[in-house]
């Protein structure tokens, strides 16, 4: 049920003009086929924070067929609060990853809810006690997935949205050589201090509740919820996406803008759970490659020990990552091609919330993963 | 002991790098004399949600003399939580507004605390009871001041920042003879959908304290009002703003990143009253010329209407009235300039929050006002 309520939550989140795994031309004919999902487990798993977790499981579901050669992955990490549904816009024949031909290993967060997180992990780490899991803690967990459960010692691509960029970076200077090829897509490799200062203002919204109760809430706290929803709206979109009111592209008609707003404030990720929310959004806030071992902290460093090509494609208004941060930190990158994705969709243009984005990252996408840009 | 509390927080909220005042050049041996705070009384204020305030007091400070012609007045309505002393960054001599050739009006907001409030008006209207006053009752009780107070029939200009900026562009609307120039910066004519979003948010973080209790408290809610700093904190400024670490620029040597973060969150308003905040918020959002009385809702016509010259001035980082949204307006001006303040000190550059836009807007408001531009 989990499940459920999870995908619905994050197809409101972010596809809240509908999913444009509905609108993509050339659309195929249904969902891709996956199998999932699937769980991986790790026992005594250390994380960054020095907690051991006896029991770390990492939840993904796959499309298509490994070759025998073991050459046809590629990793797809989830975004915040997602599963691993969450880059169908990119599946299928005629899109960026064909599974007729690829091997596509999709992985969820820790903290999502099915991966392991506060609200399904047994005391003594339970709900608030759970660790802080960094975006290196889950690319650890993940190369374990690949190299001791699917045998897969190389990747074509690892491609990633947002938290799955953060991931798809830190794939690129943790494993410099595990991959050929990099998409990052509304996400950068450091999370920098307005990010912090935003998740901040999320965190304080959710827990001025005090039904949260310092994580150890009965039932999860309402209000808190409805006012993180509240605040997290103003951020997802841009601001001219509200003026011209581009969420009447596909709402029924007669929508009103109150009935959108309301629906951030009550629905916009039902049957979330507060600590696995505020978890993630640690992980978020705390990702900086240039604290990977060996940079001293240093993230023009770490960039520019990336090897591979990296395709990256903020949205030009995304309030969460600016393409500001994308511009910074491009020329640092030995083999890079900046490509913002001309939207006002916000965020989610990266994660293709439209059909013109979703035409723009398949088309550049596809051409970048045979080689091209 | 209020008045000092505000002028402390807003110094916070809008200065948070230290008053332009105290940096720019040239720069003024002191703070300009001012006369203030004075009280106009509007006995039965009918506002325009038809509640009516038996006693409205419109609190004011005024610089320099009312010359005998009754022509050398200039209007500076105050901007959010703003006392009069806002905008001093302009006033002086070398300045755009020298008192010693001008008379200054400087006029407070209902609902800041001094002016008729939430806080201060007895019951049955006192707190949450207080009505939701809108720009354009800012405006007409102003203009009771001007005309029956003060007996000036014309301004030479009107001149405002972000909610000045609101009452600037009503003026215009309302009184389209009334003033010779307006000049807007950091602020727009009409609060579009996005403001509404990001306004509901902050008004949500402050109101998930149920010591909030719906506007009935007995003291301030603590809580609801650390996660309202915290929030509004991440609209405050540009994201690069908070990357490049402007803060530094008039923080004291050694201030963390963490430092700044938590003077958000437990000093942002130090002193200032919950209900009042609230109330300020419910003004700003509900702001539209389009809604002034024959226009039937029509931003465009009523924007139109506007005769005398407009120095439109947003900047260009600003993350509340954004760029985009100022050159929507603009082409619907007939005599506007629209001149953008290149900034990376978001909305706050419009009240010259940093030396170099202090200097942008003395520059090109003095030119404007002298008939340039």
């Amino acid at each position: 049920m989990l499940c459920t309520q999870l995908r619905h939550a994050i197809l409101f989140a972010l596809f809240a003009a509908s999913p444009a795994s509905a609108q993509t031309a050339p659309a195929p004919a249904a969902r891709p086929e996956s199998i999932g999902p699937k769980e991986f487990t790790i026992a005594s798993f250390r994380t960054e924070s020095g907690t051991v977790l006896p029991k770390a499981i990492v939840v993904y579901g796959t499309y298509g067929t490994l070759n025998a050669a073991h050459d046809n992955a590629v990793l797809l990490p989830s975004h915040y609060m997602g599963n691993y549904h969450g880059y169908e816009w990119l599946i299928g024949p005629g899109r960026a990853l064909p599974p007729s031909q690829l091997f596509l290993i999709a992985t969820e967060l820790f903290g999502n809810g099915r991966s392991s997180s506060p609200s399904n992990t047994p005391e003594p780490l339970a709900g608030p006690r759970f660790p802080v899991m960094t975006i290196r803690d889950n690319v650890e967990a993940v190369h374990r997935l690949l190299t001791e459960e699917l045998k897969i010692t190389h990747l074509r691509a690892v491609v990633g949205f947002s938290m799955g960029a953060q991931q798809a970076f830190q794939w690129g200077v943790s494993y410099p050589d595990f991959m050929s090829r990099i998409v990052a897509t509304s996400g950068t490799a450091k999370n920098y201090p307005h990010g912090v200062v935003r998740l901040e203002g999320q965190i304080s919204a959710l827990t001025a509740d005090p039904a949260f109760n310092a994580g150890n809430y009965t039932s999860q706290p309402k209000r808190g919820l409805e006012a993180f929803g509240m605040v997290w709206a103003g951020w997802l979109y841009s601001q001219e996406w509200w003026r011209r009111e581009l969420w009447r592209a596909s709402r029924p008609p007669g929508t009103t803008f109150e009935r959108v707003v309301e629906r951030f404030r009550t629905g916009f990720m039902p049957g979330a759970d507060a600590n696995n929310l505020i978890l993630q959004m640690r992980t978020w806030e705390h990702h900086d490659v240039g604290t990977t071992k060996g940079f001293n902290g240093d993230v023009e460093k770490a960039l520019a020990s990336i090897k591979v090509p990296l395709l990256y494609m903020p949205s030009e208004t995304d309030l969460y990552f600016p393409v500001g941060d994308a511009r910074y930190e491009a020329p640092f990158i030995p083999h890079v091609t900046l490509l913002p994705i001309p939207s006002l969709w916000g965020h989610t243009a990266g994660a293709a919330s439209n059909p013109a984005d979703a035409k723009f990252l398949n088309d550049n996408i596809t051409k970048f993963l045979a080689g091209g840009n």
